[in-house]
């Protein structure tokens, strides 16, 4: 059983990853980085709120196939990139001009005290093992906390990913 | 399997729902009302990012058992109250002097332009059936929407809920 639904994941996964070539940038130039999160469920349900609001790109980081299903047809509609490594995705945004900000809930800057450039890249980690780089070898990048005020540091991902959307759109619109 | 799967949602439900009344309030007065949505997986992922955020409460209008799992341990920790139908949960919150807020995708208001009061409630309904009352039987209760560009409006309601709860929390500390 298990073996005939990653068949249909995989098959499912390639033929949306062949459309999106097609996809073209929302509305905004932000984009969104997911450094090697786990390939289940946040990567598609990010791809759907990154349609909503406008991206223009979100580039994966070594992340296995998923199921686009929670994406509900997002992933198809938002130009995606496809890197090895971090090193890689980050030659080509610095090439592009975009400004890195790595979402971290131990950084002392505050999403909502930080003017977003129009160029701006937002990097997502694993869940739990956060960064797949040394930040100490990119200092260009920095780092910013959304506010939380709970027992534990705990937002999920694809909610921490839609908080920064918001916000970079909310700053646009100001 | 599934019924064996049921009983052990229901006990863990049941469980957590009696260690709530020992709740407290988060650090903000703003709380959030999820008017009869499905009782899946949102309800207790919205748990999780309203511990986060600080909220005073959460009440809960005509939604069943859900398993608590996604809640990553917050539903024992927000204050959750149960309400059959809304105008009970409506007249308590008037009471209590809060301003309500409909998210509703078609509003013409938008989120990050509404200063919200410091007493806010956040109305959340089902995501396709919408609310399940009314809007023109109760006046007082403002509608806002969430920026977006997408070619559907299709924000998932936990991150809905969790982008109100950040611009209020941004609003606070502005």
């Amino acid at each position: 059983m298990k073996k005939r639904r990653d068949y249909h994941v995989q098959q499912r996964y390639d033929k949306e990853r062949q459309r999106n070539v097609l996809a073209r940038p929302g509305q905004h130039q932000f984009c969104l980085v997911l450094d090697q999160l786990k390939p289940f469920f946040n990567p598609p349900k990010i791809f759907r709120s990154a349609e909503a609001f406008g991206a223009a790109a979100v580039h994966l980081v070594n992340i296995g196939t998923f199921d686009p299903a929670p994406a509900k047809g997002s992933f198809r509609k938002v130009p995606a990139h496809f890197h090895d490594d971090f090193a890689a995705c980050y030659q080509q945004l610095a090439h592009e001009g975009y400004t890195l900000f790595r979402l971290d809930p131990q950084a002392q800057e505050c999403l909502c005290r930080c003017a977003l450039p129009e160029k701006t890249a937002f990097i997502l980690g694993h869940e739990e093992f956060g960064c797949s780089f040394d930040p100490a070898d990119y200092p260009a990048i920095r780092s910013i906390s959304i506010p939380q005020y709970g027992g534990v540091q705990s937002l999920n991902v694809s909610i921490a990913a839609s908080i920064v959307m918001y916000e970079y759109v909310r700053q646009q619109l100001a």
